[in-house]
């Protein structure tokens, strides 16, 4: 028994299938037009979005750690900066804060002021608004603009420069100086080697990697060195940081700056794990072009305790900067990327037609007859939105038949 | 001679050019809705994605580096607090650590406990844990929850609360004071300002900016503030700050907070590289709205040795930590990105009529009618499968021509 | 009056419609073909990229603020490692630096050297490059490599390890002792809890919540601890976080390391934002399958002054550093997205259409009976290009018409 008409007819329309109706022009002008650039639309695809782009891979941004470890000592032997004679600066000295997140400060120049306690005396005769005379004179309880501390109201020939005159001030008694050493005093610095370890993760491929080779030894570390030679070394001396950057240590040192170290992992975890390792950059991110505002430092005080009397060291300490950023991504073959890649590249196969229709509609002499060839004009439809469906007949006189 | 017909036929290849073939129909509701929908995708194509999300332009991220410098002097004169008398505090008092990448926290209020030595002492009443009697003895050698310190077992009338008992503990003794100041100690911090610089680079353009205008000059920058007037001095009151932010210091002061500092470096490459310049946005991040957990505090101390006894001066530290973040892209015109923009509105505009189709085939009452027109219904293709190729005849009987 | 003809022509093409002409084919091989591709695609872009990826809602990520609160008192009784007899450690003691941004380290082992000064003496003979002897003399004013001070020339046995000969150093002195201790100082640490307050903003949306239920109250946060059954406590033990991430807590406390821990807001705004939480994931980010460079550790040093010499304590602290990350992004249903998703649906429905006609032209037995219904061959439009336009009639001889 044949089924019913209704099943039928929903049967049937899993076995249908629509496809647009074709002209097929034979032209070499407009032939290589179209081949052109359907060969530039492919070229892109395959050329840029695969295989350049690794279309064909599924991607992971990496997951990373980094811890900092920083060894070096120096000798420095000075008079004034209110550290006398021979000191020794170790790592607890110079890493102000001594643990950061993806950064560490190494301190290259200092102005030490020592033993301030809390006090009334002069302000340095450098801070503009700290100068007084009989007609500007120094309001008691305001703070001195930009200055050390807060005007008690009297006004006195500075000891520093005797010629001006200059508000006494609550508070942490000497003021600092102004005089920055001319070299930088921990300029020996630039021997200080960090050793850099970086942990990373791809999750998404179940990959750990870490910037230390797999063979690498104690005596090795206690040896090795990062340079233009050897990249898979870990430990970095400060002083090939810096060059690195195109910069001067000394001037660096001197003043301080940023400087931001760039790990970079981009894996192709499509052939060994053991190719995945890191390059490094190094870039100075503040600049050294302009002349006011220039390096980085920053105050801090030790405190304690002398004859019952709470005093501290006030440490204007210059220095670097270091900023690690660790960036990078991993990919792997995946069929998804590699057919939604694939699917828009045939898609953008119609803009070829459409830039070739163009062409053909508007531009050669042949347009007219490529229009009757393309277009099948149908006139007069509105006519039979007023009719009964039932009326309507196909051939209608209505239809003006070109093709 | 000419060539053979293999040639000529892969020759002929590249002269060939297929279009789809049309209907063109004149019809006056079809033809508004295909046109305003044509209309509603250029517009959204050329105004949205072309013109507004300057699709014309290759992106680049900004790379930054920031540096903080605060500035000010407050004066208190406290006889509790733990700090006596007269007392000027500076930026190596009240920075919090002394530097940090992208944030820096500023004291607002404080609890100083002084003198505190490892000893045994009496829990503070207000640790709910620290209470005992006979009924909740104090277990010897637990910590108190919450608390100051480790139990010795004994329990205690507390000298703070004489009606109640406490715990003695083994701690830093004295224990910290729960009294909080109800007004801020430092609300002078209100005057401080902070000089943010701000250097940032898009590397794909090679621009380098700081947010520093090229003729600022030394004098301006001891006395500019950014204000909604000036807009471009980068050194920022902290009130202002606060006020921009829609709080109220004082409040915000008592009991610390969280405020983001937005730079944002949205440039236009096209224009002038003068033009370059950002804009600071500045919000609250933590909510004052709650009764629970508000405000931000952290608690350190300052060792020192008094007559051979090492002591400590315990600092519970209010106040507003400041974090800087710099988001901002530059846009260049290119002509990859476009291309790309236009080619991807070209495809859209085929839903136009992909929704017109729909209108048409299954809406109009003419629907047979231009059905008849779009669609050429072949049967029976099936039945050739099971032939020789060499018996296929193209204008077959079993197609049904239609038009 | 009838319109003059240039108008209503330009009228008229408000009121055109093109569309595609099509051939209909009844065919089971293609129809299936076709109608599973068709199903694939609309299922990848209903089921995939509009329910899965949730293509209907727009999107904000997460702005957030974290602040950390540690509590937790620990009591030692050690005679070696520079504390002698009991110590209490508190806050202020173990969290290094007080605060940092989205970051805190809490120190679980130690080795404290105290009274340290600024003198000449041996160096730890534990450090390769301090052993000499009469072949490899100690060069004066040359750092140790890896070592604690700078040469003074002289050679000396070492106190520690008599049968070697070590280089005199001026130094810190004593330096540092190697021996870590076998059992982490402060393992009580794992009791220790961190309040973690997490304020998040999706600006476009407006919304603002916080890492707390909304009727968690006082007594709640005093005893309340995040674990697998209580999953709204901000509230963390140190123990519960490390055993979360798979480790062992006292062999970390021993060696130190670095722990993220990642708050997760995935917010669907469509329903209430009630159901706005976070979820926490615990990971660690160093490994510790490795051998060498093990753990986190750095060293700090406390400055004090005892009868009128500048000493310093020495800590070399060893713990864990938790790295705080928000990630997350919140959705509300919106028009846009939805719209162009459904558009680029559309669009990559074409691609089933150019599948089937790859099968239909090239590989089926009927395909030139389908090649003559789709196409319409056009030759020898070249030949117009020569002449001129008013030459050109519509049905040349030149076209061969099939269809």
């Amino acid at each position: 028994m044949a089924p019913p008409s209704i099943v039928r007819s929903a049967l049937s329309v899993f076995f249908e299938y629509d496809t647009p109706r074709i002209v097929h022009i034979r032209s070499k002008k407009v032939g290589v037009i179209n081949r052109f650039l359907q060969l530039a639309i492919i070229s892109y695809v395959i050329g840029f979005a695969i295989i350049y782009k690794k279309g064909y891979q599924d991607f992971d941004d990496v997951n990373s750690a980094v811890t900092t470890k920083l060894k070096g000592v120096a000798l420095t032997n000075l008079t004034d900066q209110g550290i006398n004679g021979t000191r020794v600066w170790d790592v607890a000295d110079y890493v102000i804060p001594p643990q950061e997140n993806n950064a560490f400060f190494v301190m290259t120049n200092v102005i030490v002021t020592p033993g301030q306690q809390q006090d009334t005396c002069l302000e340095s005769p450098s801070v503009p608004d700290g100068i007084c005379s009989a007609e500007k004179p120094c309001v008691p309880d305001t703070p001195v603009i930009n200055g050390n501390g807060v005007k008690t109201g009297a006004c006195k020939p500075s000891p520093r420069n005797s010629s001006i005159e200059v508000c006494e001030i609550y508070a942490w008694c000497p003021v600092e100086k102004d005089d920055k050493p001319s070299k930088p005093v921990l300029l020996a610095s630039q021997n200080f080697t960090v050793f850099i370890k970086n942990n990373i993760e791809f999750g998404k491929f179940g990959v750990k990697r870490r910037n230390l080779l797999e063979d690498a030894t104690d005596s090795y570390l206690q040896t090795c060195n990062y340079n233009s030679e050897n990249k898979s070394c870990p430990i970095f001396q400060l002083k090939t940081i810096v060059e690195m950057t195109g910069q001067d240590y000394e001037t660096m040192a001197l003043q301080g700056g940023v400087i931001q170290i760039l790990i970079q992992w981009n894996c192709n975890l499509d052939y060994s794990v053991e190719d995945c390792v890191p390059e490094y950059q190094f870039r100075r991110l503040d600049s050294n072009d302009y002349k006011l505002a220039k390096g980085f430092n920053f105050r801090y005080a030790e405190p304690y305790l002398e004859d019952g009397v709470k005093k501290r060291t006030l440490i204007k300490a210059y220095g670097i900067r270091f900023i690690v950023t660790v960036e990078g991504k991993a990919g792997k073959f995946n069929f998804v990327p590699l057919f939604l890649n694939i699917g828009s590249g045939l898609a953008l196969l119609s803009i070829a037609t459409i830039v070739c229709d163009i062409v053909v509609l508007y531009f050669l002499k042949a347009r007219k007859f490529f229009k009757e060839k393309k277009y099948l004009d149908v006139k007069g439809a509105d006519a039979y939105e007023t009719l009964d469906e039932g009326s309507m007949k196909s051939d209608s006189p209505v239809v003006q038949r070109k093709q």
